[in-house]
């Protein structure tokens, strides 16, 4: 059985995940395509047979043909789309935000949880990274023991100057907030952040490094470092210290140089080669899921308790003081 | 468009080729199987809808509705099979060895020849490792200048009785007499083997460990260790060394474990385990080739060298002394 | 010249530092003794031909043949021998802490700026290991820009049971005070202390691990984890992020082991042994030091910092709140 | 008791032990000096209290006030200097060579037995860095099993004109022979030295890179590139695989950079850094053995094993054939 996905949002992203579902995927096949630029949409057409042009988001989610829905549109449509996907009882894989409110995740939850059935997946592609799942793998089976702090560092070479302070959260840190939460199976119940003083490759707009601080339930620590004009390439890492040890985020794999009087392996520049392969993962694990009715990528529920951490952290670096986060009780559907 | 693709011979590789084609890769389906216990192919066919077993290899060539031959039988039938699929103008996938002697490697890449086509791939994999092709990138870049030397290690955590002095060579070093000589683009001219004192953990018709020298026609040396009972692992290392820097292959990502007094990571127990991306790497390699009538992988002429190395290390071995590579001058064709 | 010294305090670390300056280190001579319990105090003179046991510390420092003088007494009296050895115009080598409160420390500081002569020098022997001294001269020549945060640890793998919550500060986390300080050359302000859940392993006086948070004076953020049950090994760790690049302290080095399925090196179990050269250096360039007239290593100003430091950060400790960390401005004496 | 030690030779190695001895170890004297160039003896007497030019080694060493004897004179000159302190029943540490023929090697052997007295040291200081004492303890613990093989390799950034292939057996390799053996406690039986092409940063008259094999008497291989151009640092690899597992000699500590898209520790250029410690500790350990009467470094017979092995590398290296290491029997005074 294949299984027929429109994709709504025909963006950068949009365009990568076609071409995912379309040449390297099993399973699948891009049948519907929407985009508020129609002729965007059209050209992306030209190169997918068979492939309908709808002249709506909505339209698509409609259509017959379409078992299954990929959001890639701009992030203040997510919501209204994933409704439509909940309300016409498709699957439906929205980029991350789920919303852009705490309260719009809230509304898509509720609306999940009204027809009984699990069709949200949200796009955090980190829980599909081989790294990151081997980590989680020792913690999960207690080669570590109970953790305790987890030190992380979420690194950017340079970001360009539309990017600022508020994206540090909400488009960066976002990744750890969902990831580690996953990692340890824990849920968050205060942020804090602290501002060192800016580097000097930041602008007006941007406070950069910033460090953020999460308590969770079981009173784990955390500190992130978020530093996106950190010069010398994408990095991503993780250190979780636990009561019999402490585990590491893997180095990713590379070439190891004598040379120049130096020891040396490459750090990547670009973070869509760092999670290139988890994106193949995550797509190809979510075209299962649909088949089948089940998700098991990060949920409805997932991307309202970021929105709801993300909020917390935002308010935190505004104040500079400890910002409580506070959550619905978890519905026994996403027990 | 599909390929659809004939397996002869189900046994393990075979059943995890199969498995390849459908479910992981795109582009291909299997569509006929043979395998000299009818029963196998039957119960391999049980799973796979539209898939029809014919009573022998040579049937399965000749099926209209077959597009390519996937070979993974017995070792002294890939000849046969090989050249079937040759005759039938039919792009063909063996599995190493492309045949037991270098003659009869020899009569295939006549045949191929004659053909003016090329239509055979041989099925070694390391070639699509992304260690090894990382480290091959390096190289072609000029990172290390010239390669002046290679220094390798093969080592298994331990191998059964039935594993003999000879599988050293043309089990396990044919991996690196084949990745290396693709590695530097060389030929080789001589081979020497050395040999150490025996591990207390071989048996009496193993010498193990050996050390393979190889010389290129170039001038590169290579000192190779063969170890299959080395009891720690499954370790690969291969450490080019150029007239400008040291290019050594990545250890396998791994978790960094800080516990009971070590820093540690894993260490892999299992072969294919350490090459099992690239296994499906190859083979979606494979499939594009096959459609599109070339073959970018190891070729029948690399199978036909792989057999003269072999070969001569074999005699190297039981002599002690140095022993000539002397091929065939590389046709036009392979070029 | 030789320099003839007199040791207060033969208890373990007075008995160390005897060793050394008797068989390791040239240019010192002990020929001086004083400990509250004199029959110690015997006994440790009896290895050293020409040592005289003095009935008091006081005597000791007066006595005509002690050119300088070693306190590693226990710490409540470190106040009142160091302001003797001081007024008697001899160098003296304070074990830390320099004093108790920070105000005796100022009084030290106070009494040595009276003489106008650099007399004090303070045990803190990490200036002096040569992965501390190869970090600062990184920073120092500018290879990773100016420093914006330090992230570090320190972690034990057990401690007795003597050891109670305000030792994680006085006895273990006072070691990175005065290091952090000296590797950016930068003042303190703020301290804050999180408190994750306590490991199992820790006992009812003990919260184990902290993280401490320490804001600089030109806005540099430093994250301390204290983690004195960590079981794994005795670890330092420390990585400096600037402007330009990260640069992180060496592990000690260590055989690397390929065995029982791990790539592995040994993380050391004894802090004596992680640090053992540098005492050897500290002491030897005290020797020279004392000969000059000069002080080139922690001084009475650093011990009086580290002191308040320390009382602040037991402060936030305690209420869980920011608090100031403030010192006297720094005299010129000191600059 | 202070030992006070005579030196014959004050070039520039002979300068740097006097250094050592005078400044930075304890327990000798400087007290003597003689040089084939009388006026270098004067200006180094110059800075030493107390010590006496001789007009020859042969003075130096029959002087009265001379308790043993440093020999850093220039190689041909080493037989004579070390058979006189042998005469005169004083001990000696010899740079290496012992002497510049096995024959030469063997009178002093001879001539050390006669007197019944342990007085001759080779200065073969790799035996005394920390590293590769790490390494023979873990292999003297078993820690590894049974050696098997050694992969080394010794790495010059480059050579000046002056260097000829005979040096890097006699003056680089030698190294790696003495070391070796010391490290598996194991004599030599063969050597083959193979000669890759050469790298084009060499010159006419030196082979570069060489690769030596060599066979021992219980049955390991030795495998040991010799690099001396390599352009990227000094390095020192050596690998020992054994039966249970493989050990590596540490890399030299260093701090971890990220910086510039690289995460990368520092090669050492200067071969004399990356042992200097151990030649404090060789000598060190000299002075005791030499107050003691006992000999516990690299002994005569030790020195008369590296010639003979030299030798037959050098042999090796000519014929390009296997060349026999045959020494005379080890006299049970060297057991």
């Amino acid at each position: 059985m294949t299984l027929n996905v429109g994709v709504i949002g025909v963006g950068m992203i949009g365009r990568e995940h076609i071409a995912r579902l379309t040449d390297k995927l099993v399973g699948a096949k891009v049948v519907a395509l929407a985009d508020v630029n129609a002729k965007s949409a059209e050209e992306a057409a030209a190169g997918l047979p068979g492939a309908k042009v709808y002249p709506t988001g909505e339209a698509l989610i409609a259509a017959a043909g379409v078992d299954a829905v990929v959001v890639t549109s701009w992030g203040p449509t997510h919501e209204g789309y994933v409704l439509g996907a909940i309300k016409a009882g498709k699957p439906v894989f929205c980029e991350k935000p789920l919303a852009t409110t705490a309260e719009a995740c809230l509304r898509i939850v509720e609306a999940e949880i009204a027809t009984g059935r699990h069709l949200v997946q949200v796009g955090f592609q980190r829980r599909y990274d081989k790294g990151y799942r081997a980590l989680k793998k020792a913690i999960d089976d207690g080669v570590i023991g109970a953790p305790l702090m987890i030190h992380c560092a979420h690194r950017n070479p340079s970001v360009p100057e539309a990017y600022v302070s508020d994206m540090a959260i909400v488009d960066t840190f976002i990744h750890e907030i969902d990831a580690l939460r996953w990692l340890i199976d824990d849920d968050y119940v205060s942020a804090q952040v602290l501002t060192p003083r800016n580097t000097k490759h930041t602008h007006a707009k941007l406070n950069d490094p910033i460090i953020v601080l999460i308590a969770t339930k079981s009173g784990v620590r955390i500190d992130g470092e978020v530093f996106v004009n950190c010069r010398y390439g994408y990095d991503i890492r993780c250190e979780v210290v636990g009561e019999e040890g402490v585990a590491s985020l893997p180095e990713p794999e590379s070439v190891v140089l004598r040379k120049d009087a130096k020891l040396s392996t490459a750090i990547m520049q670009d973070w869509k080669l760092r999670f290139i392969d988890s994106y193949d993962v995550e797509l190809q694990d979510w075209i299962e899921a649909a088949k089948s009715g089940k998700v098991s990528g990060p949920n409805a529920w997932d991307g309202y308790f970021a929105a709801v951490t993300a909020d917390a952290c935002l308010k935190a670096m505004r104040t500079g003081e400890v910002a409580p986060i506070v959550a619905r009780a978890r519905p026994a559907f996403y027990a």
